[in-house]
């Protein structure tokens, strides 16, 4: 069950001029089901895009880099899910390009215009007449406020849709930013097992869409993880239309750019934390922030090597105060000159670890309360330096394992 | 259920001259527990080991430290199950010298020729009181054809115990060599969460038992995996008792240094394998062998990102031949230069993936034949240099999370 997380409002998401979805059933893993999302960008939209680093990064990854690189103005995405086209070489990179030619055919684009992304099973080739086939119904669905059910099309194992939008205010004049995203297993940062699609009508350059990108993912998608496997197909992709009266914002000189970018960042973070929320067998969402660290990287570090403990995540689903775990995996994370009797661990409000051992005020039962609750806040200082870090998880069930047990069944 | 792994039987662990061993029951998780093991060496024995680099390692393991480097002459080992003493300060250094100054007592030792080993619960002080009024039983228990009742007193949740030995034969002389372990989860090299001590009546340098030890430790626990939880508590000692008449074993270039290591690490593999086996939820043991790479440090890094991802884990478990994910996992290795069109992967001995893709030649059913046996063997080559490494790990099954959920109760 996901944790605190219902599919969003579709009066919430706010329509994005120069951005329309249509959705159509290709059929790819399941007949009838709504598989297939197109996105056409107007004109002169901005795309920018942070991918997989995964060395088996799929077919369609390689084919979005060549196209935004290829700086031909991209106009549309395509999105199926079912199907990863991972893990199938040279012919899944054919079949990759085929569903871009297909695209441009309908809608009178050059293939380089189109960004494909597949999402689904890896190493199954994947079924590209049936997603040309459906291409049309998708083409003719395409409409501005179709941001709920393009959430919905996007999903794998997902349980709940995730889409989030923000209106950025200044002055009179103003831009939305609007988001959906998948993912829910194979979630491990740079990046999660996700796709992400953000978009805003703010007229932005390509060097300051990219810093934004940049800022936002750091702050949201690669600070999350599920099971520590991170995937194939990865991809967060940022859209500044354009689609206003407004003059091109040029760089963070401009007073519109720290608005623009935190909300963006909230869209991405609000997104991210959804896919923990939801992510398989969740039943409970854990925030363990790190802080007193000498950079951020050893605060990340021991932050993710807490997050990803098989032993702490199965402690959090019985909602055992087994800290120990916690204490094991901060002293396993790799921080070499760590000095534990430094170290102090908080369990929501409650302090249960100091001086290398267990504090002396705590009490099992205040550890009982915290871990109670649906939402579980660890809190972690090290002594050692001004810097900080969070991390967002969720637990570790036995519907983690029925899910991936039986995920081709 | 623990995967082609039965008990011990007694009839086949050679007594070691020079070490006596015995049980008591200490009541200190549960009464009646047979949980305290006392070991008593002989006067000169040489006794080397290595431990956890878990920064939050366990006060015995501070403890112990400090007495091998005291070079007063190791003569006993004390250990208890039920209770880690680890996360417990100051107060926990206090416990475990309490421990060894009665068990020096008892002995009539002193308490720097004691180790103390714990192994059990975080954070919870250990109930030194009932350790010490236990331990007149133990040592009313020693005898040296013990190693089976000593194998079942260190376990925790390990399902069977384990114990191994070998002879070494020299023409007509010859060494026995026997030891035990135990470890079931927390279990990730550098140490896994486990105790082992093997012993010999080999008469060994102590330069030449660390070279020993060294070396069979590489071969063996450091090579297993079961969550990639990496203990407070582990540690694994090696033990020459020298109770021979043959010369002392100096250094490698006396001819019974191979055969001696080889015993040794023999002994090793096969209580390593056996942790593996009796993984905590393990329905089946797995082997991951990866060649041609560069260097052993690569390989070992990529057998252990396959064996640690939780989605290749519980798709074993479901024997689904889902091999995108072990795809998904050599890529996400760290090996940032592979060349994952050289890559080629082996499930037993079905060719599975090639250049990037699933091979032309392989079958559904093949995989699935090869999925559905207890144990199987995943070979992942390279193709970019001479270096080989091999991991073991077991899958991920519902128990697991039952096990970790219940562990306290």
């Amino acid at each position: 069950m996901p944790v605190n997380l219902t599919p969003p409002d579709p009066a919430t998401l706010l329509p994005v001029p120069g951005v329309e979805l249509g959705i159509a059933a290709a059929g790819i893993k399941k007949p009838g089901r709504r598989d297939l999302l197109v996105m056409r960008l107007a004109h002169d939209a901005e795309v920018v895009g942070v991918f997989t680093q995964n060395r088996f990064c799929a077919a369609p990854v390689t084919v979005c880099k060549a196209h935004l690189h290829a700086d031909s103005g991209i106009r549309a995405l395509v999105v199926n899910t079912g199907n990863a086209n991972a893990g199938t070489g040279g012919e899944g990179l054919e079949r990759a390009r085929a569903t871009c030619a297909a695209a441009a055919r309908e809608l009178g684009l050059e293939p380089e215009q189109v960004l494909p992304f597949s999402t689904g099973v890896i190493l199954e080739p994947l079924p590209v007449d049936k997603i040309v086939a459906a291409l049309p119904n998708a083409v003719a669905d395409l409409k501005p406020d179709n941001w709920a059910s393009a959430a919905e099309a996007i999903m794998t194992t997902d349980i709940v849709p995730k889409a989030a939008s923000r209106r950025v205010r200044l002055g009179e004049a103003g831009f939305v930013v609007t988001g959906i995203a998948k993912g829910s297993g194979m979630i491990h940062p740079n990046m999660a097992t996700m796709l992400s699609y953000v978009a805003t009508d703010a007229p932005v350059s390509c060097e300051a869409l990219e810093a934004i990108l940049r800022h936002a993912v750091n702050q949201s998608f690669n600070c999350i993880t599920v099971d520590g496997d991170t995937s194939t197909n990865d991809s967060c992709i940022l859209i500044a239309t354009g689609v206003t009266e407004a003059p091109v914002l040029m760089d963070d000189g401009d007073p519109r750019f720290v608005p623009l970018r935190d909300a963006v960042a909230a869209v991405m973070v609000e997104l991210a934390q959804a896919i923990v929320r939801d992510g398989e067998g969740a039943t409970k969402f854990m925030e363990v922030a790190v802080e007193g660290g000498r950079d951020e990287a050893e605060c990340k570090q021991i932050a993710y090597a807490v997050a990803r403990s098989p032993l702490v995540k199965t402690a959090f689903f019985a909602s055992d105060p087994n800290l120990g775990r916690i204490l094991a995996a901060v002293g396993y994370a790799g921080v070499d000159d760590l000095d534990v009797d430094r170290v102090r661990l908080w369990l929501g409000d409650v302090l249960v670890a100091e001086h290398g051992g267990r504090a002396a005020s705590y009490r099992e039962e205040d550890g009982r309360r915290v871990m109670a609750a649906p939402e579980i806040r660890v809190r972690i200082a090290l002594g050692r330096g001004p810097a900080a870090a969070t991390v967002w998880t969720c637990d570790f069930s036995y519907d983690y394992v029925k899910i991936n047990a039986e995920y081709r069944t």
